[in-house]
């Protein structure tokens, strides 16, 4: 069971949008089992378009098209399938019926254009619709089978799943499903996290790992192929087991997990309140801890200290400290910590401070120097750490580790 | 002169990743005004590949792909090269000696598998590359060019940018370029913008302007198609200045501009420092004042009082306001605007409070009301808005209104 999919649009060869409906159908045939061997986007014009599904249709099993079914005349696929098929298009009454009740609802007239979306090829099943106007269709041609579905994702997503599945599930039958579990890791570099299951990225053919290496985060990716969801997810945990015994600590979660949301269960669940005092990151970790849902349980408030005269006199980090180991130190670090956690009457106290670049390094003193400390009342820590890249990059590496910092010891 | 994109690498056929490089080079051929017919996507398989390129060969002028460059034995790029033109891959020298400088620098031998990439099929051209290790290729087959660039974005595009695209000027000569400019705005609905400049969309054919709404903005962009750069961007100025003149002070920047780039440029042109006193935004001004390298030259402080004790013991937010008017409210955002002034004796306090949701709202103050208010010597100012969207939705719409407060009146 092999499949291909194209995408249509003049957009897309411009270089206007990126083709997030490939990359989506990509990973829900990925799912299925089903074997995706090209992709190929082409423009508003019927002769490619036609040569186009002609070629797939003869090497392909299942033809998944987007885009070029909306009302204006650029939209040619229907027009492509109908001289494909050799088959009239004709009036659909229930799409009429549809198309009829979605523009009631806008208190609109059906406009001209509009109206050729009821039309379809003869002998075609049609794809109900219910966020837009184009239905999409589903048509036998040799061996093939076509799909062609609108363009816009939020239609788009909806008739793929809700419609297309099912009917390739029913039509094929499932041999196989894919499923992937990401463990998320922080902490450690991806050479580290390489040492520590290289022998698992040997498994397959059935249970597959991989390594990807994002900013300040390296993530596990474990895929297993087998016949069904349920001896597919046993496989992944099964890895998965292994995979956090070896790595630990520095696992924070898995798929849509994110590290502020680990923060933010640790903290809620302990019941305790937390403050930060930023100066290099800006407000960066507040704004990550407070894009959590119901943060207020846990968050009492930030201070931005970006001067020196904010860092002694709303936090009282003391001058002899600011003249004797500058504003970029351990000793800093430290003072803002408790200095916010007192301020703000909140068990743990977070003081970053640092040169976020690309001016104020010194070499004593260089852009990615960043010092990060903790404070509750049984524990008080600081670390030094060296990153390298843009402003907005070290700001978000040290944003990671504060965020990790309060993790192993809220 | 027509053009065609192959990206090569099975990461593309599972849905790992966008094609983000597809999108990239068809932006940028059609600047130089050549004409892209196919994209095409397909895996690390050899035969399949092979196809696809003598496809290309055969209907197109250039022919550009892009990954498997790689050292390891899935990248087969320059193997289907070789056995496409029937020459065989040869040491080059000076690819070599590239290669080792690069292993050098980081203190190691040249592993095994990169040593591949020193060799090159016989007459092709190679492209420095001077980020990683894979260097380019350029082979004529047949009418065709074809051009093999690496995968990863920070190795193609500079090499895009600083060989081939010369290389392609010089050769097939630039009969039109196409430029575009994008005027960035805030403050107006779609549909606001839309009807001040409904008649400019019918410009045309030289000259095209869309329009664009994402979070908190509407953009313009301005299309030009023209002889020569310096024709294009005439024609371009020539729509921008009636585009200015109509949309006035919404009018924020262009391209790259970034609202808090503008406020940094007036605030800094004026010498005036600021203070952010933020409750719903949770640090989200904060960090996109200080994203703007030399922030410190503009920004003292910003405090993030979550708590309402933190409103009042900090920023001097009084008990009767809070219990009058509530939190989330014209007057607390008033009273934390000239709080946080004082506090940092800054020029300018700005003070937001709001309910980001999903939870916290009631009847009478529903998820997406918002407060944000201004305080300068001569200047105060308080807006109440009303947001729709996630949580994260609704920090970001209400940073632009901050900001956009401080850009209008600082």
């Amino acid at each position: 069971m092999n499949a291909e999919i194209i995408s249509i649009g003049t957009e897309l060869l411009l270089g206007h949008i990126l083709n997030t409906n490939a990359a989506y159908l990509s990973h829900k045939l990925a799912e299925l089992g089903i074997d995706l061997y090209y992709q190929t986007s082409v423009g508003d014009n019927t002769k490619r378009l036609e040569e186009c599904i002609r070629r797939s249709a003869g090497r392909s099993d299942i033809v998944i098209m987007t885009g070029g079914l909306g009302p204006t005349v650029d939209d040619i696929t229907v027009e492509a399938l109908s001289r494909i098929g050799g088959e009239k298009t004709v009036l659909n009454r229930t799409v009429l019926k549809d198309l009829r009740s979605y523009f009631a609802l806008k208190k609109l007239k059906i406009p001209p254009g509009s109206m050729r979306q009821a039309y379809i090829p003869r002998g075609a099943r049609w794809v109900r619709n219910k966020v837009g106007t184009a239905p999409g269709l589903m048509i036998g041609c040799r061996d093939a089978l076509l799909i062609a579905l609108p363009g816009p994702p939020r239609e788009l997503i909806p008739m793929f799943e809700g419609s297309v599945i099912p009917f390739l599930k029913k039509k094929f039958g499932v041999k196989s499903i894919i499923l992937t579990r990401t463990v998320k890791t922080t902490g450690l570099a991806e050479s580290q996290v390489n040492h520590k299951v290289r022998d698992l990225l040997m498994l397959g053919p059935k249970v597959t790992v991989g390594i990807y290496a994002r900013l300040g985060e390296v993530d596990l990716k474990i895929t297993a192929k087998e016949k069904d969801a349920v001896s597919a997810r046993r496989a992944i945990s099964r890895v998965e087991r292994i995979v956090r015994r070896r790595l630990g600590g520095f696992v924070f979660g898995c798929d849509e997990d994110t590290l502020e949301g680990a923060d933010a269960k640790i903290l809620t669940g302990k019941r305790v309140m937390i403050a930060v005092a930023e100066s290099c990151t800006g407000g960066l970790v507040s704004h990550r801890l407070t894009n959590v849902s119901g943060s207020s349980r846990f968050f009492l408030m930030g201070a931005i200290s970006y001067s020196n005269s904010a860092k002694a006199n709303i936090l009282g980090v003391r001058e002899e400290s600011l003249k004797a180991h500058g504003a970029v130190s351990g000793q800093v670090a430290r003072e803002m910590a408790s200095g916010v956690r007192r301020l703000a009457s909140a068990d743990i106290g977070v003081g970053i401070t640092g040169i976020a670049g690309p001016t104020g390094g010194t070499r004593k003193k260089p852009v990615g120097l960043v010092y990060v400390a903790f404070a509750s009342d049984r524990t008080k820590i600081v670390r030094e750490f060296r990153f390298k890249g843009s402003r907005e990059e070290i700001k978000y590496q040290t944003s990671q580790v504060a965020l990790n910092l309060i993790r192993r010891n809220a």
